[in-house]
Protein backbone atom coordinates (compact mmCIF):
# COMPACT_ATOMS: atom_id res chain seq x y z
CA UNK A 1 0.00 0.00 0.00
CA UNK A 2 1.25 3.54 -0.68
CA UNK A 3 1.06 6.52 1.35
CA UNK A 4 0.73 9.79 0.40
CA UNK A 5 -0.14 13.18 1.20
CA UNK A 6 1.03 15.22 -0.97
CA UNK A 7 -1.85 16.53 -3.59
CA UNK A 8 0.19 16.36 -6.83
CA UNK A 9 1.53 13.09 -6.13
CA UNK A 10 -1.82 11.83 -5.03
CA UNK A 11 -2.94 13.45 -8.65
CA UNK A 12 -0.07 11.61 -10.43
CA UNK A 13 -0.55 8.11 -9.01
CA UNK A 14 -4.86 8.51 -9.69
CA UNK A 15 -3.94 9.60 -13.42
CA UNK A 16 -1.03 7.10 -13.87
CA UNK A 17 -3.60 4.66 -13.00
CA UNK A 18 -6.54 5.83 -15.32
CA UNK A 19 -4.06 6.04 -18.43
CA UNK A 20 -3.74 2.51 -17.87
CA UNK A 21 -7.64 2.21 -17.80
CA UNK A 22 -7.91 0.89 -14.19
CA UNK A 23 -10.76 1.59 -12.23
CA UNK A 24 -10.01 3.37 -9.37
CA UNK A 25 -12.72 3.87 -6.26
CA UNK A 26 -12.36 6.59 -3.92
CA UNK A 27 -13.20 6.13 0.29
CA UNK A 28 -13.47 9.41 1.82
CA UNK A 29 -12.85 9.35 5.94
CA UNK A 30 -11.98 10.73 8.77
CA UNK A 31 -10.08 8.09 9.95
CA UNK A 32 -10.33 6.17 13.24
CA UNK A 33 -11.95 3.18 11.25
CA UNK A 34 -14.19 0.97 12.97
CA UNK A 35 -16.21 -1.80 11.34
CA UNK A 36 -17.83 0.44 9.02
CA UNK A 37 -14.89 2.50 7.24
CA UNK A 38 -13.56 -1.36 6.98
CA UNK A 39 -17.00 -2.50 5.11
CA UNK A 40 -16.46 0.45 2.54
CA UNK A 41 -13.18 -0.51 1.90
CA UNK A 42 -14.24 -4.06 1.00
CA UNK A 43 -16.74 -2.88 -1.03
CA UNK A 44 -14.39 -0.28 -3.23
CA UNK A 45 -12.23 -3.41 -3.26
CA UNK A 46 -14.90 -5.52 -5.18
CA UNK A 47 -15.88 -2.52 -6.92
CA UNK A 48 -12.69 -1.72 -9.08
CA UNK A 49 -9.24 -2.43 -9.55
CA UNK A 50 -8.17 0.31 -7.53
CA UNK A 51 -8.89 1.37 -4.39
CA UNK A 52 -7.74 4.73 -2.54
CA UNK A 53 -8.95 5.66 1.10
CA UNK A 54 -8.32 9.37 1.88
CA UNK A 55 -8.02 9.88 5.87
CA UNK A 56 -9.02 13.59 6.41
CA UNK A 57 -10.35 15.72 9.42
CA UNK A 58 -11.92 18.27 8.07
CA UNK A 59 -12.13 21.25 9.96
CA UNK A 60 -14.64 23.07 6.75
CA UNK A 61 -17.13 20.50 8.13
CA UNK A 62 -16.81 21.35 11.96
CA UNK A 63 -18.52 24.60 13.97
CA UNK A 64 -16.75 26.24 15.89
CA UNK A 65 -17.74 24.91 19.40
CA UNK A 66 -17.66 21.10 17.72
CA UNK A 67 -14.81 18.38 18.90
CA UNK A 68 -12.53 19.59 15.68
CA UNK A 69 -9.35 19.11 18.26
CA UNK A 70 -10.47 16.02 20.11
CA UNK A 71 -12.14 14.50 17.33
CA UNK A 72 -10.46 11.06 17.62
CA UNK A 73 -6.94 9.95 15.53
CA UNK A 74 -4.80 6.96 15.45
CA UNK A 75 -3.40 7.18 11.89
CA UNK A 76 -0.99 4.19 12.19
CA UNK A 77 -3.70 1.66 13.27
CA UNK A 78 -5.64 3.10 10.14
CA UNK A 79 -2.55 2.63 8.05
CA UNK A 80 -2.83 -1.00 9.11
CA UNK A 81 -6.35 -1.85 9.25
CA UNK A 82 -6.19 0.18 5.00
CA UNK A 83 -3.48 -2.27 3.98
CA UNK A 84 -5.45 -5.29 5.73
CA UNK A 85 -8.30 -4.94 3.97
CA UNK A 86 -6.20 -4.14 0.39
CA UNK A 87 -6.38 -0.82 -0.36
CA UNK A 88 -3.84 0.51 -2.77
CA UNK A 89 -3.41 3.96 -1.31
CA UNK A 90 -4.19 6.07 1.74
CA UNK A 91 -4.32 9.75 0.92
CA UNK A 92 -3.53 11.43 4.08
CA UNK A 93 -3.10 15.15 2.79
CA UNK A 94 -2.21 18.55 5.67
CA UNK A 95 -5.14 20.75 6.30
CA UNK A 96 -2.63 23.36 4.99
CA UNK A 97 -2.37 22.48 1.52
CA UNK A 98 -6.49 21.37 1.37
CA UNK A 99 -7.20 24.78 2.36
CA UNK A 100 -4.57 27.40 1.26
CA UNK A 101 -4.34 31.04 2.98
CA UNK A 102 -6.57 32.80 0.55
CA UNK A 103 -9.29 29.89 0.40
CA UNK A 104 -12.49 30.95 -0.75
CA UNK A 105 -15.10 28.90 -2.53
CA UNK A 106 -17.16 26.99 -1.61
CA UNK A 107 -20.21 24.44 -2.68
CA UNK A 108 -23.81 25.04 -1.30
CA UNK A 109 -25.99 22.32 -1.80
CA UNK A 110 -28.77 24.22 -0.91
CA UNK A 111 -32.05 22.57 0.09
CA UNK A 112 -31.26 19.12 1.26
CA UNK A 113 -28.80 20.78 3.63
CA UNK A 114 -31.35 22.93 5.29
CA UNK A 115 -33.11 20.63 7.90
CA UNK A 116 -31.97 17.85 10.12
CA UNK A 117 -27.97 17.68 10.81
CA UNK A 118 -27.65 21.02 8.79
CA UNK A 119 -29.93 22.85 11.10
CA UNK A 120 -28.16 21.77 13.78
CA UNK A 121 -24.66 22.02 12.38
CA UNK A 122 -24.56 25.55 9.81
CA UNK A 123 -21.93 25.02 7.60
CA UNK A 124 -21.23 21.81 7.97
CA UNK A 125 -22.66 20.47 4.78
CA UNK A 126 -21.01 23.50 2.83
CA UNK A 127 -17.51 21.96 4.24
CA UNK A 128 -18.35 17.94 3.52
CA UNK A 129 -19.66 19.01 -0.08
CA UNK A 130 -16.27 21.64 -0.98
CA UNK A 131 -13.90 18.93 0.17
CA UNK A 132 -15.84 15.97 -1.09
CA UNK A 133 -15.36 17.76 -4.56
CA UNK A 134 -12.00 18.61 -4.16
CA UNK A 135 -11.19 15.04 -3.08
CA UNK A 136 -12.76 13.82 -6.75
CA UNK A 137 -10.83 16.38 -8.52
CA UNK A 138 -7.72 15.18 -6.99
CA UNK A 139 -8.33 11.55 -7.47
CA UNK A 140 -10.72 11.51 -10.23
CA UNK A 141 -12.25 7.91 -9.61
CA UNK A 142 -14.45 6.28 -11.40
CA UNK A 143 -16.49 5.94 -7.68
CA UNK A 144 -16.70 6.75 -4.55
CA UNK A 145 -18.05 4.54 -1.59
CA UNK A 146 -19.70 6.61 1.34
CA UNK A 147 -21.63 5.21 4.47
CA UNK A 148 -25.54 5.16 4.82
CA UNK A 149 -25.28 6.15 8.36
CA UNK A 150 -24.80 9.96 7.54
CA UNK A 151 -27.66 10.09 5.42
CA UNK A 152 -27.89 13.27 4.69
CA UNK A 153 -24.47 13.64 3.78
CA UNK A 154 -24.80 11.20 1.41
CA UNK A 155 -27.82 13.39 -0.28
CA UNK A 156 -25.98 16.19 -0.23
CA UNK A 157 -23.08 14.33 -2.50
CA UNK A 158 -25.35 12.68 -4.50
CA UNK A 159 -27.20 16.10 -5.40
CA UNK A 160 -24.42 17.64 -5.72
CA UNK A 161 -22.66 14.97 -8.07
CA UNK A 162 -25.81 15.34 -10.15
CA UNK A 163 -26.01 19.39 -10.34
CA UNK A 164 -22.28 19.89 -11.01
CA UNK A 165 -22.21 17.11 -13.49
CA UNK A 166 -19.55 15.29 -11.78
CA UNK A 167 -18.43 12.37 -13.55
CA UNK A 168 -18.15 9.53 -10.14
CA UNK A 169 -20.42 7.44 -9.47
CA UNK A 170 -21.76 7.23 -5.92
CA UNK A 171 -22.57 4.32 -4.00
CA UNK A 172 -23.43 3.44 -0.42
CA UNK A 173 -23.23 1.15 2.23
CA UNK A 174 -25.57 0.45 4.62
CA UNK A 175 -24.72 1.13 8.50
CA UNK A 176 -22.80 -1.29 10.61
CA UNK A 177 -23.65 -1.86 13.60
CA UNK A 178 -22.30 -3.33 16.95
CA UNK A 179 -24.49 -6.46 18.76
CA UNK A 180 -27.36 -4.50 20.20
CA UNK A 181 -27.86 -2.31 17.03
CA UNK A 182 -25.92 0.85 18.11
CA UNK A 183 -24.80 2.36 14.65
CA UNK A 184 -20.76 2.05 14.81
CA UNK A 185 -19.41 5.50 14.69
CA UNK A 186 -15.65 7.00 15.88
CA UNK A 187 -17.37 9.04 18.33
CA UNK A 188 -18.70 6.04 20.06
CA UNK A 189 -15.12 6.43 22.07
CA UNK A 190 -16.38 9.56 23.44
CA UNK A 191 -18.65 7.21 25.60
CA UNK A 192 -18.39 6.07 28.91
CA UNK A 193 -19.41 2.77 29.76
CA UNK A 194 -22.78 4.23 31.61
CA UNK A 195 -23.25 6.46 28.17
CA UNK A 196 -22.26 3.48 25.99
CA UNK A 197 -25.55 1.70 27.76
CA UNK A 198 -27.77 4.82 26.91
CA UNK A 199 -26.69 4.96 23.76
CA UNK A 200 -28.79 2.40 22.65
CA UNK A 201 -31.65 4.50 22.94
CA UNK A 202 -31.16 5.72 18.73
CA UNK A 203 -31.50 1.96 17.88
CA UNK A 204 -34.68 1.53 20.33
CA UNK A 205 -36.20 4.31 19.15
CA UNK A 206 -35.75 3.39 15.35
CA UNK A 207 -37.20 0.00 16.05
CA UNK A 208 -40.24 1.47 18.14
CA UNK A 209 -40.61 3.64 14.70
CA UNK A 210 -40.90 0.56 12.50
CA UNK A 211 -43.42 -1.44 14.58
CA UNK A 212 -45.93 1.58 14.75
CA UNK A 213 -45.69 2.09 11.35
CA UNK A 214 -45.67 -1.63 10.21
CA UNK A 215 -48.97 -1.81 12.65
CA UNK A 216 -50.69 0.92 10.81
CA UNK A 217 -49.81 4.26 12.58
CA UNK A 218 -49.25 7.36 9.96
CA UNK A 219 -49.64 10.44 12.23
CA UNK A 220 -46.17 11.59 11.88
CA UNK A 221 -46.59 14.07 15.63
CA UNK A 222 -47.82 11.12 17.19
CA UNK A 223 -44.70 8.46 16.23
CA UNK A 224 -42.17 11.63 16.58
CA UNK A 225 -43.75 11.90 20.17
CA UNK A 226 -43.53 8.34 21.27
CA UNK A 227 -39.92 8.12 20.35
CA UNK A 228 -39.43 11.63 21.83
CA UNK A 229 -40.50 10.52 25.39
CA UNK A 230 -38.61 6.69 24.54
CA UNK A 231 -35.78 8.49 24.17
CA UNK A 232 -35.61 10.98 27.30
CA UNK A 233 -36.35 7.68 29.43
CA UNK A 234 -33.08 6.87 29.32
CA UNK A 235 -30.43 8.30 31.23
CA UNK A 236 -28.35 11.56 30.16
CA UNK A 237 -29.91 11.43 26.72
CA UNK A 238 -31.43 14.48 25.16
CA UNK A 239 -33.08 14.65 21.76
CA UNK A 240 -31.47 17.36 19.31
CA UNK A 241 -33.47 16.53 16.35
CA UNK A 242 -36.09 13.66 15.24
CA UNK A 243 -36.68 13.78 11.34
CA UNK A 244 -39.65 11.46 10.10
CA UNK A 245 -39.81 12.60 6.21
CA UNK A 246 -39.36 11.76 2.65
CA UNK A 247 -35.71 10.23 1.59
CA UNK A 248 -34.99 12.17 -1.48
CA UNK A 249 -36.37 15.82 -0.78
CA UNK A 250 -35.90 15.31 2.89
CA UNK A 251 -39.24 17.14 3.21
CA UNK A 252 -41.63 16.42 6.66
CA UNK A 253 -45.34 16.19 6.31
CA UNK A 254 -47.84 15.12 8.78
CA UNK A 255 -48.86 12.16 7.45
CA UNK A 256 -46.61 9.10 6.81
CA UNK A 257 -46.02 7.85 3.27
CA UNK A 258 -43.57 4.72 3.62
CA UNK A 259 -41.13 4.42 2.01
CA UNK A 260 -40.06 6.97 4.83
CA UNK A 261 -36.83 8.32 6.63
CA UNK A 262 -36.33 8.56 10.01
CA UNK A 263 -33.43 10.19 10.66
CA UNK A 264 -32.20 11.16 14.40
CA UNK A 265 -29.45 12.99 16.55
CA UNK A 266 -29.11 12.45 19.94
CA UNK A 267 -26.74 13.78 22.79
CA UNK A 268 -25.46 11.17 25.27
CA UNK A 269 -24.46 13.77 27.36
CA UNK A 270 -21.71 15.90 25.56
CA UNK A 271 -21.87 13.31 22.79
CA UNK A 272 -24.00 13.82 19.53
CA UNK A 273 -24.86 10.42 17.65
CA UNK A 274 -26.42 10.17 15.14
CA UNK A 275 -28.75 7.56 13.14
CA UNK A 276 -31.41 6.85 10.69
CA UNK A 277 -32.97 4.11 8.80
CA UNK A 278 -35.38 3.84 6.01
CA UNK A 279 -38.78 2.78 6.88
CA UNK A 280 -41.11 0.67 4.30
CA UNK A 281 -45.15 -0.13 4.93
CA UNK A 282 -44.79 -3.36 6.13
CA UNK B 1 -17.38 19.81 -37.03
CA UNK B 2 -19.52 17.97 -34.92
CA UNK B 3 -22.23 19.79 -33.48
CA UNK B 4 -23.63 18.40 -29.94
CA UNK B 5 -26.41 19.28 -27.53
CA UNK B 6 -26.46 16.17 -25.08
CA UNK B 7 -24.84 16.35 -22.17
CA UNK B 8 -23.94 12.53 -22.28
CA UNK B 9 -22.60 12.42 -25.85
CA UNK B 10 -21.05 15.45 -24.94
CA UNK B 11 -19.33 13.59 -22.05
CA UNK B 12 -18.93 10.63 -24.45
CA UNK B 13 -16.86 12.07 -26.97
CA UNK B 14 -14.74 14.08 -24.64
CA UNK B 15 -13.35 10.87 -22.83
CA UNK B 16 -13.22 8.98 -26.28
CA UNK B 17 -10.76 11.42 -27.32
CA UNK B 18 -9.28 10.94 -23.80
CA UNK B 19 -8.89 7.83 -23.96
CA UNK B 20 -7.07 8.29 -27.29
CA UNK B 21 -4.51 10.50 -25.34
CA UNK B 22 -5.63 13.88 -27.16
CA UNK B 23 -5.20 16.77 -25.42
CA UNK B 24 -8.53 18.79 -25.42
CA UNK B 25 -9.11 22.88 -25.15
CA UNK B 26 -12.65 24.43 -24.11
CA UNK B 27 -13.43 27.53 -25.29
CA UNK B 28 -16.93 28.35 -22.82
CA UNK B 29 -18.57 31.57 -24.97
CA UNK B 30 -22.42 32.69 -24.62
CA UNK B 31 -22.10 32.83 -28.74
CA UNK B 32 -22.93 35.73 -31.00
CA UNK B 33 -19.10 35.30 -32.30
CA UNK B 34 -17.24 38.49 -32.53
CA UNK B 35 -13.48 38.77 -33.72
CA UNK B 36 -12.54 38.49 -29.52
CA UNK B 37 -14.37 34.96 -29.50
CA UNK B 38 -12.88 33.77 -33.09
CA UNK B 39 -9.43 34.66 -31.22
CA UNK B 40 -10.08 32.38 -28.19
CA UNK B 41 -10.78 29.76 -31.01
CA UNK B 42 -7.49 30.25 -32.39
CA UNK B 43 -5.80 29.93 -29.32
CA UNK B 44 -7.08 26.93 -28.50
CA UNK B 45 -6.49 25.73 -31.61
CA UNK B 46 -2.75 26.34 -31.05
CA UNK B 47 -3.21 25.12 -27.54
CA UNK B 48 -4.31 21.35 -27.77
CA UNK B 49 -5.32 18.55 -30.44
CA UNK B 50 -9.43 18.77 -30.15
CA UNK B 51 -11.02 21.81 -29.56
CA UNK B 52 -14.68 22.21 -28.18
CA UNK B 53 -16.53 25.50 -28.30
CA UNK B 54 -19.81 25.39 -25.54
CA UNK B 55 -22.56 28.01 -26.24
CA UNK B 56 -24.52 28.70 -24.11
CA UNK B 57 -26.52 31.85 -22.75
CA UNK B 58 -26.55 30.86 -18.76
CA UNK B 59 -29.90 32.28 -17.17
CA UNK B 60 -28.27 31.73 -13.99
CA UNK B 61 -25.70 34.11 -14.70
CA UNK B 62 -28.38 37.32 -15.38
CA UNK B 63 -30.51 39.02 -12.59
CA UNK B 64 -33.81 39.16 -12.92
CA UNK B 65 -33.83 42.81 -14.31
CA UNK B 66 -31.23 42.10 -16.78
CA UNK B 67 -31.17 41.23 -20.72
CA UNK B 68 -31.50 37.38 -20.80
CA UNK B 69 -34.29 37.87 -22.89
CA UNK B 70 -32.75 40.41 -25.67
CA UNK B 71 -28.75 39.09 -25.30
CA UNK B 72 -28.12 38.82 -28.98
CA UNK B 73 -28.15 34.77 -30.57
CA UNK B 74 -27.29 33.69 -34.04
CA UNK B 75 -26.63 30.14 -33.97
CA UNK B 76 -26.53 29.60 -37.71
CA UNK B 77 -23.73 31.96 -37.88
CA UNK B 78 -21.71 31.08 -35.02
CA UNK B 79 -21.44 27.53 -35.90
CA UNK B 80 -20.14 28.20 -39.19
CA UNK B 81 -18.10 30.60 -37.86
CA UNK B 82 -16.31 27.83 -35.63
CA UNK B 83 -16.16 25.54 -38.26
CA UNK B 84 -14.29 28.17 -40.02
CA UNK B 85 -12.09 28.26 -37.04
CA UNK B 86 -11.29 25.28 -36.55
CA UNK B 87 -13.13 23.89 -33.69
CA UNK B 88 -13.78 20.40 -33.45
CA UNK B 89 -17.11 20.41 -31.73
CA UNK B 90 -19.68 22.94 -30.97
CA UNK B 91 -21.31 21.84 -27.92
CA UNK B 92 -24.74 23.62 -27.60
CA UNK B 93 -26.73 22.33 -24.66
CA UNK B 94 -30.52 23.05 -23.53
CA UNK B 95 -30.96 25.34 -20.20
CA UNK B 96 -33.28 22.73 -19.19
CA UNK B 97 -30.44 20.00 -19.32
CA UNK B 98 -28.06 22.03 -17.78
CA UNK B 99 -30.61 22.96 -14.85
CA UNK B 100 -32.74 19.96 -13.67
CA UNK B 101 -35.71 21.44 -12.10
CA UNK B 102 -34.29 20.10 -8.46
CA UNK B 103 -30.85 21.89 -9.40
CA UNK B 104 -30.23 23.76 -6.15
CA UNK B 105 -26.09 23.08 -5.79
CA UNK B 106 -23.69 26.51 -6.47
CA UNK B 107 -20.66 27.56 -6.23
CA UNK B 108 -19.58 30.83 -4.44
CA UNK B 109 -16.22 32.39 -5.18
CA UNK B 110 -16.55 34.64 -1.96
CA UNK B 111 -13.88 37.29 -2.00
CA UNK B 112 -13.33 37.97 -5.62
CA UNK B 113 -16.74 37.79 -6.81
CA UNK B 114 -17.77 40.55 -4.32
CA UNK B 115 -16.90 44.28 -5.60
CA UNK B 116 -17.08 45.49 -9.21
CA UNK B 117 -19.62 43.78 -11.20
CA UNK B 118 -20.33 41.29 -8.22
CA UNK B 119 -21.52 44.61 -6.33
CA UNK B 120 -23.59 45.87 -9.66
CA UNK B 121 -24.79 42.03 -10.35
CA UNK B 122 -25.48 39.78 -7.32
CA UNK B 123 -25.30 36.45 -7.93
CA UNK B 124 -23.88 36.72 -11.17
CA UNK B 125 -20.49 34.74 -11.02
CA UNK B 126 -22.10 32.10 -9.00
CA UNK B 127 -24.01 31.40 -11.80
CA UNK B 128 -20.74 31.68 -13.81
CA UNK B 129 -18.72 29.85 -11.43
CA UNK B 130 -21.09 27.08 -10.90
CA UNK B 131 -21.72 26.69 -15.28
CA UNK B 132 -17.87 26.75 -15.82
CA UNK B 133 -17.81 23.84 -13.02
CA UNK B 134 -20.19 21.86 -15.14
CA UNK B 135 -18.81 22.49 -18.29
CA UNK B 136 -15.36 21.34 -16.60
CA UNK B 137 -16.78 18.30 -15.96
CA UNK B 138 -18.90 17.69 -18.46
CA UNK B 139 -16.12 18.19 -21.16
CA UNK B 140 -13.04 17.19 -18.43
CA UNK B 141 -10.72 19.19 -20.98
CA UNK B 142 -6.93 19.75 -20.23
CA UNK B 143 -7.38 23.55 -20.93
CA UNK B 144 -9.67 26.27 -21.13
CA UNK B 145 -9.71 29.64 -22.54
CA UNK B 146 -11.11 32.80 -21.51
CA UNK B 147 -11.05 36.07 -22.49
CA UNK B 148 -8.94 39.19 -20.06
CA UNK B 149 -11.94 41.31 -21.38
CA UNK B 150 -13.89 39.83 -18.41
CA UNK B 151 -11.12 40.11 -16.12
CA UNK B 152 -13.20 39.60 -12.70
CA UNK B 153 -15.16 36.27 -14.52
CA UNK B 154 -11.17 35.69 -15.15
CA UNK B 155 -10.08 35.77 -11.67
CA UNK B 156 -13.32 33.95 -10.36
CA UNK B 157 -12.56 31.37 -12.28
CA UNK B 158 -8.76 30.87 -11.25
CA UNK B 159 -9.29 31.03 -7.74
CA UNK B 160 -12.22 28.30 -8.29
CA UNK B 161 -9.83 26.02 -10.35
CA UNK B 162 -6.81 26.50 -7.50
CA UNK B 163 -9.77 26.43 -4.70
CA UNK B 164 -11.08 23.25 -5.60
CA UNK B 165 -8.18 21.32 -7.57
CA UNK B 166 -10.06 21.45 -10.93
CA UNK B 167 -7.95 19.68 -13.14
CA UNK B 168 -7.74 22.28 -16.04
CA UNK B 169 -5.09 24.91 -16.77
CA UNK B 170 -6.59 28.59 -17.56
CA UNK B 171 -5.30 29.99 -20.47
CA UNK B 172 -6.24 34.01 -20.98
CA UNK B 173 -6.42 35.72 -24.26
CA UNK B 174 -6.35 39.71 -24.48
CA UNK B 175 -9.74 41.99 -25.03
CA UNK B 176 -10.25 42.23 -28.72
CA UNK B 177 -10.61 45.67 -29.71
CA UNK B 178 -12.36 47.59 -33.08
CA UNK B 179 -9.83 49.91 -34.67
CA UNK B 180 -11.40 53.23 -32.39
CA UNK B 181 -10.32 50.89 -29.12
CA UNK B 182 -13.31 50.05 -27.95
CA UNK B 183 -13.34 46.57 -26.82
CA UNK B 184 -15.40 43.49 -28.66
CA UNK B 185 -18.69 42.65 -26.77
CA UNK B 186 -21.99 41.10 -27.88
CA UNK B 187 -23.54 43.71 -26.57
CA UNK B 188 -21.86 46.11 -28.46
CA UNK B 189 -24.56 45.05 -31.21
CA UNK B 190 -26.74 46.73 -28.55
CA UNK B 191 -25.52 50.23 -29.52
CA UNK B 192 -27.52 52.65 -31.63
CA UNK B 193 -25.14 54.99 -34.22
CA UNK B 194 -24.46 57.52 -31.88
CA UNK B 195 -24.17 55.31 -28.45
CA UNK B 196 -21.59 53.68 -30.89
CA UNK B 197 -19.71 56.79 -30.62
CA UNK B 198 -19.97 57.37 -27.29
CA UNK B 199 -18.63 53.80 -26.21
CA UNK B 200 -15.22 54.64 -27.06
CA UNK B 201 -15.28 56.66 -23.56
CA UNK B 202 -14.17 53.62 -21.72
CA UNK B 203 -11.31 53.45 -23.78
CA UNK B 204 -10.64 56.85 -23.36
CA UNK B 205 -10.54 56.86 -19.76
CA UNK B 206 -8.12 53.47 -19.54
CA UNK B 207 -5.96 55.71 -21.95
CA UNK B 208 -6.36 58.87 -19.32
CA UNK B 209 -4.90 56.66 -16.40
CA UNK B 210 -1.99 54.95 -17.90
CA UNK B 211 -0.82 58.22 -19.18
CA UNK B 212 -1.71 59.70 -15.31
CA UNK B 213 0.20 57.17 -13.87
CA UNK B 214 2.98 57.10 -16.56
CA UNK B 215 3.39 60.46 -15.30
CA UNK B 216 3.56 59.57 -11.42
CA UNK B 217 0.07 60.46 -10.23
CA UNK B 218 -0.22 57.79 -7.46
CA UNK B 219 -3.23 59.24 -5.67
CA UNK B 220 -6.20 56.63 -6.55
CA UNK B 221 -9.33 59.52 -5.97
CA UNK B 222 -7.12 61.69 -8.09
CA UNK B 223 -7.06 59.11 -11.29
CA UNK B 224 -10.79 58.10 -10.77
CA UNK B 225 -12.25 61.08 -10.38
CA UNK B 226 -11.17 62.43 -13.65
CA UNK B 227 -11.84 59.05 -15.17
CA UNK B 228 -15.26 59.89 -13.81
CA UNK B 229 -15.30 63.66 -15.18
CA UNK B 230 -13.85 62.44 -18.78
CA UNK B 231 -16.73 59.62 -18.99
CA UNK B 232 -19.70 62.13 -17.87
CA UNK B 233 -18.55 64.41 -20.60
CA UNK B 234 -19.54 61.91 -23.09
CA UNK B 235 -23.45 62.09 -24.20
CA UNK B 236 -25.79 59.28 -22.48
CA UNK B 237 -22.48 58.10 -20.64
CA UNK B 238 -23.07 57.06 -16.82
CA UNK B 239 -20.69 55.42 -14.77
CA UNK B 240 -21.87 52.14 -13.13
CA UNK B 241 -18.16 51.59 -11.60
CA UNK B 242 -14.68 52.65 -11.53
CA UNK B 243 -11.84 50.05 -10.05
CA UNK B 244 -8.51 51.03 -9.25
CA UNK B 245 -6.29 48.19 -7.15
CA UNK B 246 -4.63 45.20 -6.83
CA UNK B 247 -4.99 42.46 -10.30
CA UNK B 248 -4.62 40.04 -7.97
CA UNK B 249 -6.84 40.27 -4.59
CA UNK B 250 -9.34 42.72 -6.46
CA UNK B 251 -8.70 44.90 -3.34
CA UNK B 252 -8.21 48.58 -3.71
CA UNK B 253 -6.03 51.37 -1.74
CA UNK B 254 -5.86 54.89 -1.51
CA UNK B 255 -2.29 54.46 -2.70
CA UNK B 256 -1.93 53.16 -6.62
CA UNK B 257 0.98 50.43 -6.59
CA UNK B 258 1.28 49.38 -9.89
CA UNK B 259 1.26 46.64 -11.69
CA UNK B 260 -2.55 48.11 -10.93
CA UNK B 261 -6.36 46.79 -12.72
CA UNK B 262 -8.40 49.73 -13.77
CA UNK B 263 -11.85 48.40 -14.56
CA UNK B 264 -14.59 50.05 -15.68
CA UNK B 265 -18.29 49.17 -16.34
CA UNK B 266 -20.46 52.16 -18.34
CA UNK B 267 -23.60 52.36 -19.02
CA UNK B 268 -24.25 53.89 -22.60
CA UNK B 269 -28.12 54.60 -22.40
CA UNK B 270 -29.84 51.19 -21.26
CA UNK B 271 -26.37 49.12 -22.34
CA UNK B 272 -23.63 48.50 -20.21
CA UNK B 273 -20.13 48.01 -20.95
CA UNK B 274 -17.04 46.71 -19.60
CA UNK B 275 -13.45 47.36 -19.61
CA UNK B 276 -10.58 46.65 -18.21
CA UNK B 277 -6.52 47.09 -18.24
CA UNK B 278 -3.80 46.32 -16.25
CA UNK B 279 -1.52 49.72 -15.64
CA UNK B 280 2.72 49.02 -15.13
CA UNK B 281 4.41 52.17 -13.69
CA UNK B 282 5.76 52.70 -16.95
Amino acid sequence: MIKISDITEMRRLALSWRQKGLKTVLVPTMGFFHQGHLSLMDMARSLGQKVVVSLFVNPAQFGPAEDLDKYPRDIERDVRLAEQHGVDCIFIPDASDIYNAQHQTWIEVTEVSRGLCGASRPGHFRGVATVVAKLFNIVQPDMAVFGEKDFQQLQVIRTMVRDLDIPVEIKSHPTVREPDGLAMSSRNSYLSPEERKTAVCLFRAIQLARKMIADGERNRETVVKRLYELIHSYKDAKVDYIFLGDPETLAENSHISPPALLALAVYVNRTRLIDNCIISAD
